[in-house]
């Protein structure tokens, strides 16, 4: 048993210290560590896995919407990236630049991607002609980089992966159609397979993307009360491809502008799994994206047919559909459900000499450590049941922890106490002005405008901030 | 009918031009085209849906075999590559170098990756201590960089996408079994999924990867009698691991080296793919790893009922598991075949009136243009006998030709009429001297050592070039 201490006295409580805690999970579940690249991650097993699940649901949700999946180039040649001037000025401080190929000085220098707007524009420009080649609906699964400063596994990192979709319309409306469509996706994906109830909307002027006309939305909250954006999907009008010099014509060989978006989902949402639903004995996956749906744990392993039983039902549940794996090293049982419980694996099946002889398992859930004694010959469809009963739930606690600390304000001072009481999302009016943004990120230490919804209250005539004619209703918070 | 002749005639033929044959069929099937940034391709959709395939084929093959995948940083300290002397030789004249981060430049340059064993080693340093860390079996999918001055779509490329597995083990036996069983994995991937047979065996010295011990290869046979080296597995003993300073405390907690693998398979694949299948009509796809399997082509679809009959059978077809797309444009059904044999999906299904008058579909084969009669009742089924049929004979037609394209030489005045008369490989005695390989390749004008096989046949005692004694019976070819 003191080994069993030991794993878990190695994370810190989260109510104690949060950034420690997330440190401490991210460090004891083998999820990512520093590179020797200064500011770069290694993507290690047990993360990397978590990842290439997302990406197996995500792609799949793209595809069913008509997306197509291509690769681009890791190097964008300078005179490309500066074609659109909104986009060069926001991206040009932080990227790394090539400036020599094999043993000679390159003419002209390369920036490594930070985005890849400009190389799928500059794909269209010399291969778009006619209304018949549109639209094009194209993603690509890669890395990018950014000069950060300062940086965190998964929430920020100097190179991290992400998924970057780019499109182009004959025109505005479906344009605009296409942005909204893959904003639902990401919200319907962030709910539904990861468990993270969210809050949607549009961004303010000063939150958008470099060059964007638009940019929408999803922001999740993590248990420490903060904000964490969690995917965008941009419209840019034709400001962007006309900057490119892509034109289609239409039947009547009339020449027109095309309509851009482009949305992305990175890395960083294993942060927010992670912040969301991990608690004090390390990681809680959702079972829809989980690598391992559940282990198989033998007790008494030394016992005669327990190995033999215990492998026989891993590979019954394997074969029918599950994700499983068997912990059969010499540890002791208390060590395997303690490491169990922090890798986040959904459910363990306990599986000793006593349960043989009744014809059962016990199967504890990684969430709430409930046990659920289950007939051997009903486990192949009581464990789906279970897995669908933890999704659902987890969904339903993260959901009540976000209802519990959305608030409003109507006056800066009530903006001012809320923030220093509780952390979360505060509703307020806003006038529109961008000092009035700046006013209440200094006056709050910090929380800034997340979006506004779909769906705006009407909590008051007048601008939290300034007193004007409000605007819009704002969702405030302090971010990731 | 004007229109399609011109598909047709817009690539030429493959025996009158081989090369331009290839670059037309990259271009009309819209597998890839060159980007705006020199030597760099764009993956278009057909190209890259073709590569989604291999991922996915391959990776289930390596996950069976206990790979995990991690993902590792894009650049690489200069540092860190000079590590070991032979793989910075081997490198550091084709790679490309980042100078500045940001704003700044920086105080030691970073590469962009073209291979990544000195950063799996650098992980390892830091995380493996004992016996109980070993074996790692990671892989990473991913782009590399060669800043290459000559490139042709696939075949040469300054970035091409990879996967790159990197092993490390406790014993020389373990890493030496490793090594072979990963170039098994992809001699049987090769050629059962992507219908392309291969001889396969040991790289000579000289063509073995910077820093390697040991190479295995396969090479397949291009219909022009070419070879290309399609996959290839490395075994580097401890000298890299050892370079690194990764060592393992056995139970006893003696210090031990570990023993390094590593091994790739790249886009160049799809190169392959092309050139060993494709015909004076376009590409044929193996129907294992084809994004469409079947495309349905309604016949005379104005007439009441044939496109609600067709779009029926198609989503029968898809829910039955199969790939497949309908084509319902505007076009003319010839046209339509056009367009779907150059894109060589295995089959198309002609549904018209008289079909659905008679209950049957016509299923054409891509590869040999058989028509199929199937009865309605059947198709879920047959569809899928056809399908691997068309992938059985195709790998027999290519074995036919490896086969008619393998001789042997004990001279050589044979060596040079054989390379003069037809191309392909020839098998021939060597002493083991760099020296001779040289001299071979002279003479033939550029044939290389292309592998030793597992088992060599003893065509005489001596070296076909300098008549010493002889070592190995080794594979030579004029290769891509």
């Amino acid at each position: 048993m003191a080994k069993e201490k030991k794993l878990v006295e190695s994370i810190t409580s989260r109510d104690v210290d949060f950034a420690q805690w997330y440190t401490d999970v991210v460090r004891e579940a083998k999820l990512c560590d520093y590179s020797g690249v200064k500011g770069c991650l290694n993507y290690l097993p047990n993360g990397y896995a978590i990842w290439e699940n997302i990406q197996a649901d995500l792609d799949q949700r793209f595809k069913e919407t008509g997306v197509e999946n291509v690769y681009l180039p890791v190097m964008i040649p300078e005179s490309l990236l500066q074609k659109e001037k909104d986009h060069i000025e926001g991206f040009a401080p932080e990227v790394a630049w090539v400036t020599h190929g094999g043993m000679e000085p390159l003419q002209e220098r390369f920036c490594i991607r930070p985005t890849s707007e400009t190389l799928f524009c500059d794909v269209w420009s010399k291969t778009v002609q006619s209304y018949r080649d549109l639209p094009k609906v194209w993603n690509q699964w890669c890395s990018v980089l950014r000069w950060e400063k300062t940086t965190r596994p998964f929430l920020r990192s100097r190179e991290f992966l992400w998924q970057e979709g780019h499109t182009i319309h004959a025109t505005y409306e479906e344009a605009e159609e296409r942005t909204v469509q893959m904003w639902r996706v990401y919200r319907d994906f962030v709910q539904d397979d990861l468990a993270i109830p969210v809050v949607s909307g549009r961004k303010t002027e000063s939150e958008k993307f470099a060059g964007a006309q638009d940019t929408y939305t999803i922001e999740a909250l993590m248990h420490d009360g903060k904000a964490l954006q969690s995917a965008t999907s941009h419209f840019f009008g034709n400001a962007f491809p006309d900057a490119f010099g892509i034109k289609y014509a239409d039947k009547n060989n009339g020449l027109h502008s095309v309509y851009e978006t482009s949305w992305g989902l990175s890395t960083r949402i294993i942060g927010a799994i992670i912040m969301v639903h991990g608690d004090d004995s390390g990681l809680v996956l959702p079972p829809r994206i989980a690598p391992v749906q559940t282990r198989v744990i033998p007790i008494a392993q030394h016992k005669e047919g327990v190995l033999d039983k215990a492998t026989a039902l891993m590979d019954a549940l394997k074969k029918a559909g599950y994700r499983v794996k068997i912990d059969d090293s010499e540890k002791s049982p208390g060590w395997k459900f303690s490491e169990q419980e922090m890798l986040g694996i959904p459910t363990r099946i306990e599986i000793g000499p006593k349960d043989i002889e009744n014809n059962q398992v016990v199967v504890v859930r990684r969430d709430t450590r409930e046990k659920i004694v289950v007939s051997m010959d009903e486990i192949e469809t009581k464990l789906g049941e279970i897995l669908e009963t933890i999704q659902k739930e987890m969904f339903e606690r993260a959901k009540a922890h976000l209802d519990a600390h959305i608030s409003e304000a109507t006056s800066m001072e009530e903006m001012i106490s809320e923030f220093q009481e509780k952390q979360g999302f505060i509703k307020a009016m806003w006038c529109g002005e961008e000092a009035c943004e700046d006013e209440i990120k200094a006056q709050t230490g910090g929380a800034s405008s997340r979006c506004i919804p779909e769906k705006e209250d009407h909590l008051s005539d007048v601008c939290v901030c300034c007193g004007k004619p409000a605007k819009h209703m704002v969702y405030w918070g302090k971010a990731y």
